[in-house]
C-alpha cells in the first residue's frame, strides 16, 4: 500500500481520533507511559495463518493467498504497514521452503519484519520421508523414527540462524488415541530424550519453547499435555528451554492466568501464542469468545514481567496462532492485533498499587473493581494513538477494506490458490 | 440512608459525571432512548441472597445479617435507594416466614418494592415435614410424597398471591446420583404429573416458570436438566408455563444466547438467574467471569424481544440468583446489578440496522466489529445518568462504604447472625 | 474369506468356547432368550468408515483402501462375513459414486448387506457445484444456497429409493464461529423451512433423522446443536421425523442415557451413531473409552423399546460412525461391533424385574448392584455363540489377521490408495 | 458382628463361589499370584465417611451414624470384618476428637485396624479460633493466619505420633473466588513458606501428602490446583513430601491415568483418593461412573510401581475418599472397596509382557484387545477368594442387610444423630 493511502485515511479521521483521545487523556494520567510501552510492543504473525484454514470437515478458500513464502512475507509486511504491530514473522518448516536465506532475509527487512520462532513439523508425512510420524516423532518407540524428527528439528534450528530467528518451538502432536496404546513413563522419557538432542544443537543465544496441548490431534494422551509436563522438560532441560503456552490448548475451565503466573515466578514461561476458543483448539480470532479471559492474562504478564524487571517487548515470544476458515485471514489477523493491544493496554492502567492494598486486605470487592475499571474502559483511543505515531493506519481494517486489497490479490494471485501448509 | 447523603454524595460527584455523560453524548446519537428503557429495567433481588452464603466445606459469616423477612426487606429496601434499579424482591418459601402479608406487603411497598416470582422449596427436609425428599419431590416413587410437595407448592401460590406476586418458580433438585437409581420416563412422568396440579391451582394472570439445571445437588441425572426438557414441560402443561434460564445451570461450553434466543422464538422464555460461574453453579457476581457472555446474552434478549414487541421490563422476570461466600452480600449485589445493567446498555447500543445487513451479506468480521464496538464502548456514564434520574445514587457502592453501612447493620444486628437459608 | 477358513477357526477354537459358553449358561438363565436377540441384531457400517481418516494435522494412510463403492461394499462383505452382525451398508453422496445401482443392489445382496440411512453431504463444496456452503447450507441467508442444498438431499432420496434404503440422515455442519454471525432464530427458522421442503420430498415409507451436534466444524454455535433443537425440528416436521443420536455430539459430561430415554419416550428416537470419545467428536471406536456409558445407553434402550413394544433390530437406525486414524479401519469396526454387542448383550441380561422393584424402593444400592452385576458379567461366550450360530467366525478379529486380509488389500489396490470422503 | 454369622453366610454360598472361582482359574494362570497380592492390599477409610454427606443445598441422615469416635472405630472394624480389606482408617482432626491415645490405639487394634495418614482441616472456622480462614490459611495474606493454619497441622503431626499414624494429607481449600482477588504468585510462595515450616516438624518417617483439587470451595482459583502445582511444592520441599492424587479433583476430561505414571517416574507420588465423578467433586462411589477409568488407573499404578520395584501394598496411602448422600454409608464403602479391589485384580491380570511387545510394535489394535481381555474378564470370584481366605465374609455386602446392621445402629445410636463433620 503506497504511504499517501495511509495519510489520506489519517486525515479523515484524525478529528474524531483526536476527541476521543483528548477525553481518554483527560480521564487517566498515565497515557504517555502506555503509549510508550505499545510503541514497543509487536506480535508475530505466523506465515500459515495467511491462508484460509480449515477443518476435517472441509476448506473454504478465499482466493488471493499467498503461493510462496515470498508472497507471506508481502502479506505479513502489509498487515504490519498498516498495525505497526504485526513487526515479525513465524516460519514453518517445511510449509515454508527457503530457497536464499540471503534474499528473504532481505525482503523481509524491506518490510521492516524479523524472524521470530522457527516452527518444526513432525506431526505429518512429508513426500519422500522414510519413516512416518503416525505413531509419534520424538516419543516414538523406534529410534530410527526419532533420529530423524531430531534431525528434521536441528535442520530447522538452522535455516533459522541464517535468517536471524533465536527461537525454534516445538510442538508435538506426539502422543495417543487408545488406552493402552503408549506407556506414558517411557513416551516422556524419549521425548526427554531427543528434546536433549535438540537441545544440545540450540545455539547459545537461542530459546526452545516447548508448547504443551491437552488433546487433538491424539484423542486420549498427549505427551506433551499440560503445562506441568512442559515445565518438567524444560527443567531436565536446561536453562535455554521454556514453556509456550497457546491459550488453546488446555481442558475446558482452566485457569490460564494462573498458569502464565506460576510460569514467570519459576523463569519458565517463554512465549505465547493467541487465539480463542470455546470448545477445544478451535484456533479463533484473539479475544471475540472470552475477552476478559485476554485482559486477566495480560494483567498477570504485565504484574509477573515487572516483578522480574522484565522488558515486556522484548521478554517473550509473542505470537499469534489462529485458523482463519470462514474470514478473510488478513481481516482475522488485524482483528486478533487489536484485541491484544486492547488487552494490554488496559493491563498497563490497572492501579497496581491499589490492587496490591486490596489483596492485602482481602478487600474482594476493591480487588474485582479495580480490574474491572481498567477493563471498562474504552482504550481505542489509545491503541489508535500509538499505532498513528508509529506511522500507521487510524483504522487498520477499515482502511483495507476501501483499498479492496483482498480484490486486488485474488486478481493477481487468483481465486484457487491455496496456501501451503494445514 | 437518608436523602441528603445520596444528594450529598452526587453533588460531589457531578461533575465529573458530567464530563463523561456529555462525551458518551458526543459519541452516540441515541443515549436518551437508551436511558428511557434503563430507567423501566428493575432486577429482582431473592431473599436469601441478602446473607452470606457458603459451600458444603463451611460459611463464614460478614455479620450484621437480617435476622428475618422484615429486615431482609430493609436491606433489599437500601439497595434500591441505592440503585434504583433493584425494585423487587423474590421470596422463598419456607425460609421466608410470612406472618402478616398485610403487614410486609405495607412494608415492601414503603420500600418502593413489589414483589416477583415466589420460590417453592422441596429439595430440604424441613421440621416437621411428614415425608422426606431425600429421593425427589415431584419426581418421587410414592405419590404420598409428590402430593405433599405439590401442596407446598400451592402453599406457596397462596402465599404469593397475597403479596401481589403473579408468578411461581419451580427449581427441583429432583434427579439422581447413581446410574440405575431413576427410571428417567417415569420420573419425567411423575414430575409432569405433579406440575399439572400445581399448574392447575395457578390464577390466570399468573406464570409457572420451570428452572432447569445439569446437576447438583444430583450427580447422574437431574429431572429438569436442560432447556430441552424444561420445554417439553412447559409444552405439556400449557400457556402459562414457562422455561427459567439460570446461567450457572448448564454443561461446561454451553450457548446460552443461543438457548435464550430459540426459547424466544418459541414464546417460552419466562424468566432469567443472573449469575456468573467457570466450573459448575458457582454462583458468583453476575459478569465477574464472562462479561462478553452477558453482554452476548443481553444482545438476544433485546433483539427477540424486539422482534416480538415485548416490552423488555416486564416481558420477563429478571433475576439475581448468587451466592456471595466471601464479599459483603450488599455490595455483591450492587456490583452483580451494575454489571447487569452494563450488559443491557451495550446490548442496547448494537447498531442491530448493521447488523442484520452483515449477517445477511455473511460479512463476519463486521458482524463481530458491530457487537465488539458495543461491548467496548464506556457506557458506565449512561448507567450512571439513569441512575441518577431515577433518584438513586451516583456510584451505589462507594456510597455504601462511605455510610459504612455493614457496620451499621452489625450494630443493629450483632455479628453472628445467620440468615435464614442455605 | 473362503468358507472353510472359517470353518477351520472356528473348529480349533470351539472346545474353548464351549467351556465357557457352559459355564455361562450356568450362570444365567435367559441365555437363548438373549442370544436370539443377538442374532436378529445387524449394525450399518458408514461407507466411509472403511478408509483411513484423519484429523486437521494430517492422515496417515494405511493402504489397501477401496477405490470406489464396489470395493467398499466387498469390505463391508468380508466383516459381515466375520462377525454377522454388519449386515448394513450406510452410504454417502456425494463420496459414494452410484453409476448402476441395479448393479451396486445385486452386488450387495450376493454379501447379504442391505442399504440403511443415506447420508447427503452440505458441508463441503464438491467440484462444479455452483453455490458454496461456507457459511451453512439448509441455514443459509441466501434462498438459492438453501434451494441447491435441498435439491441435494431430495437427489440422495432418490438413489436411495433405487438402493433401498429407507430413512435419510442429515447432519449439518450448520452454524456459526463466531458471536453475531447468526441471526439464531432466522437460522432456526430457514433451517425449518428447508427441512419441510425435503421431507415432502421423503416417501411414506420412509424415516427422516435429524442428527443434533454441539459444535465443529464450526466453533460458537450449531443449528441443531444439541437433543432439544433436533427434537424441536422432529416436531415441527412430523411423524416421519425423528431425532439421531451420535455419542461424540455432545457437551462434557452430557447424560446421553437420559436423552435417549426421553427421546423413546416422546417416540422420537429415530436412530444411532456409535463411536466413543474424551473431549469432543473424537470419533474412537466403539467402547475404548467409556464402556459403562455405553452399556448404560443400551441399558435405556433396551428397556424404553420394551416398554413401547418396539423390536430391538428394526426399531431403530443403528449405525456406526467413527473415523480410524492409527487402526486397520477393518479391525477398527470388528473391535466396534463386539463392544456394542457385549453392552447390548450386558443390557439385556439386566434383571428389570428386580431393578423396578429396587427403583420403587429406592433401594440406589440395590440398584447399583443390579446394573453392575450384568456389567461385570464375562458376557463374550454369548456374543460369540451367537455368532457361531449365524454363521460367523469365532474370533473375528482374530481370523482376520490370521489370514493377513490387509496384507492382500494392498496387494490388490497399493499403499497408497485413498478411500472417497474425509 | 459373631463369627458365626460369617461362617454360616459363607458356607451357603461356598458351592455357588467353588464352581466360579474353579471356572476363572481354568482360564487363567496366575490366580494365587494375584490372590496372594490382594491379601496383602488394604485400604484406609475416611472417619468423616462412615456418617451420612451432603452438598450445600441440604443433608439427609440415615440415623445410626457414629457420635464419636470410638463409634466410628466400631464402623469401620465392623467393615474391615466383613471384607478384611479396610484395615485402616484415616482421622481428621479437630472433627475427631482424641480424648485419650492409648485407649484409641487399642480400640483400633482390637479392631485390627491402624492409623493411615491424619487430615488437617483449616478449611473451616472452629469456635473459638482466633484468625478465620475466610481467605484462605496457608496462602493467606496475613503471617497471623498463616502461623495458626501450621502449628494447627504441626498439632495433627503430634496427634497422629501418639497413634502410630506416618504420613499426613493436607488438603487446602486456598485460592479465591474472583479475578484480581490474589496475587497468585504471592499464594504460592506464602503456601510454600507456610508447607515448609510444617515439613521441619515432621518426623523423619513420616510422608507428606499435598493433596491438589481444581476448584470448590473457590471458583475462580485454586493455590494447590492441580498435579503441576503440587509437584512444584512437593519438589521444593522435599524427599519426604509427595503429591496426593484425588479422582474427583480434576478439570473435566483430564487424563489422570498419565498423571499417576508420571508421578510415579517422578517418585513423588504418595497417595490416592478413591471415588468417582461425573461433574466436579462429586464423591461417588468408586466405579459407580467410570469403571474402566478405574481399572486405567490401577494399570498404572502396577505397571509403574513393579517397574520401580514398589510394594504395592505399602507403596501408597490409599484411601477412600467419598460423601455418601443418598446410601447407606456402610453399604456405599463396601461397595467401594469390592469396586477398587476388583479393578486391582484386572489390572494384575493384565498380559503386561505382551502389551509391552504390541506397544513397541505399535500394534494399537492389539494393546486395546489385551487391556479389555483382562477388564472384560469377570474377576469376582478371584476377590472373593482373596477375602475368604482373609476371613471375610463370601458377599459383605449380602451379608450387612442379611445382619440389619443399620436397623441395629440405629436403635443403639438413634435416627437423628449426625456425625461430626460435613
Amino acid at each position: 500500500m503506497e504511504k499517501h493511502h495511509i495519510e489520506l485515511h489519517n486525515e479523515k479521521l484524525q478529528a474524531d481520533h483526536q476527541r476521543r483521545f483528548d477525553f481518554i487523556v483527560s480521564e487517566y494520567a498515565h497515557v504517555e507511559e502506555v503509549i510508550s510501552k505499545l510503541i514497543k510492543f509487536q506480535l508475530a504473525i505466523p506465515s500459515w495463518a495467511i491462508g484460509t484454514g480449515g477443518t476435517r470437515f472441509g476448506r473454504f478458500s478465499i482466493g488471493g493467498e499467498p503461493r510462496n513464502l515470498e508472497e507471506k512475507i508481502y502479506d505479513i509486511g502489509l498487515l504490519h504497514q498498516l498495525n505497526r504491530a504485526s513487526g515479525a514473522i513465524s516460519l514453518h518448516i517445511p510449509w515454508d521452503e527457503i530457497n536464499n536465506s540471503h534474499a528473504i532475509k532481505a525482503l523481509a527487512a524491506h518490510y521492516d519484519l524479523h524472524f521470530d520462532a522457527m516452527n518444526s513439523n513432525t506431526f505429518q508425512d512429508q513426500q519422500g520421508q522414510v519413516y512416518s510420524y503416525k505413531f509419534g516423532s520424538l516419543q516414538h518407540v523406534n529410534k530410527a523414527v526419532r533420529q530423524q524428527a531430531i534431525e528434521h528439528n536441528i535442520e530447522v534450528i538452522h535455516q533459522g540462524k541464517a535468517l536471524g530467528s533465536e527461537s525454534l518451538t516445538i510442538w508435538l502432536a506426539d502422543g495417543s488415541c487408545f488406552p493402552g496404546q503408549l506407556n506414558f513413563r517411557r513416551a516422556f522419557q524419549n521425548t526427554l530424550e531427543s528434546l536433549q538432542e535438540i537441545y544440545a544443537a540450540l545455539p547459545d543465544n537461542w530459546k526452545m519453547f516447548i508448547e504443551y496441548k491437552a488433546f487433538e490431534p491424539n484423542f486420549y494422551s498427549a505427551t506433551v499435555g499440560d503445562w506441568g509436563q512442559s515445565l518438567l522438560y524444560a527443567n531436565k532441560l536446561g536453562a535455554k528451554a521454556y514453556t509456550l503456552v497457546d491459550l488453546g490448548h488446555h481442558l475446558p475451565n482452566a485457569n490460564i492466568e494462573q498458569i502464565v503466573s506460576l510460569l514467570l515466578m519459576e523463569d519458565k514461561l517463554g512465549g505465547f501464542h493467541f487465539n480463542d476458543s470455546r470448545y477445544g483448539d478451535d484456533d479463533l480470532t484473539a479475544g471475540c469468545m472470552k475477552p476478559y479471559q485476554l485482559f486477566l492474562i495480560f494483567n498477570e504478564l504485565v504484574e509477573g514481567m515487572d516483578a522480574k524487571g522484565t522488558d515486556h517487548a522484548t521478554g517473550l515470544g509473542w505470537m499469534i496462532d489462529a485458523s482463519h476458515n470462514v474470514k478473510d485471514p488478513l481481516e482475522d489477523l488485524l482483528q486478533s492485533v487489536e484485541a491484544i493491544m486492547l488487552a494490554y493496554t488496559q493491563a498497563l492502567m490497572v492501579d497496581r498499587h491499589a490492587l496490591t492494598i486490596a489483596q492485602q486486605e482481602n478487600d474482594v470487592v476493591r480487588c474485582q473493581e479495580i480490574l474491572q475499571h481498567a477493563f471498562r474502559t474504552d482504550v481505542r483511543a489509545i491503541v489508535q494513538e500509538a499505532r498513528l505515531r508509529k506511522g500507521g493506519a487510524a483504522q487498520p481494517l477499515a482502511l483495507y477494506r476501501e483499498q479492496q486489497i483482498r480484490k486486488k490479490l485474488i486478481n493477481q494471485r487468483g481465486s484457487k490458490t491455496v496456501a501451503i501448509g494445514l
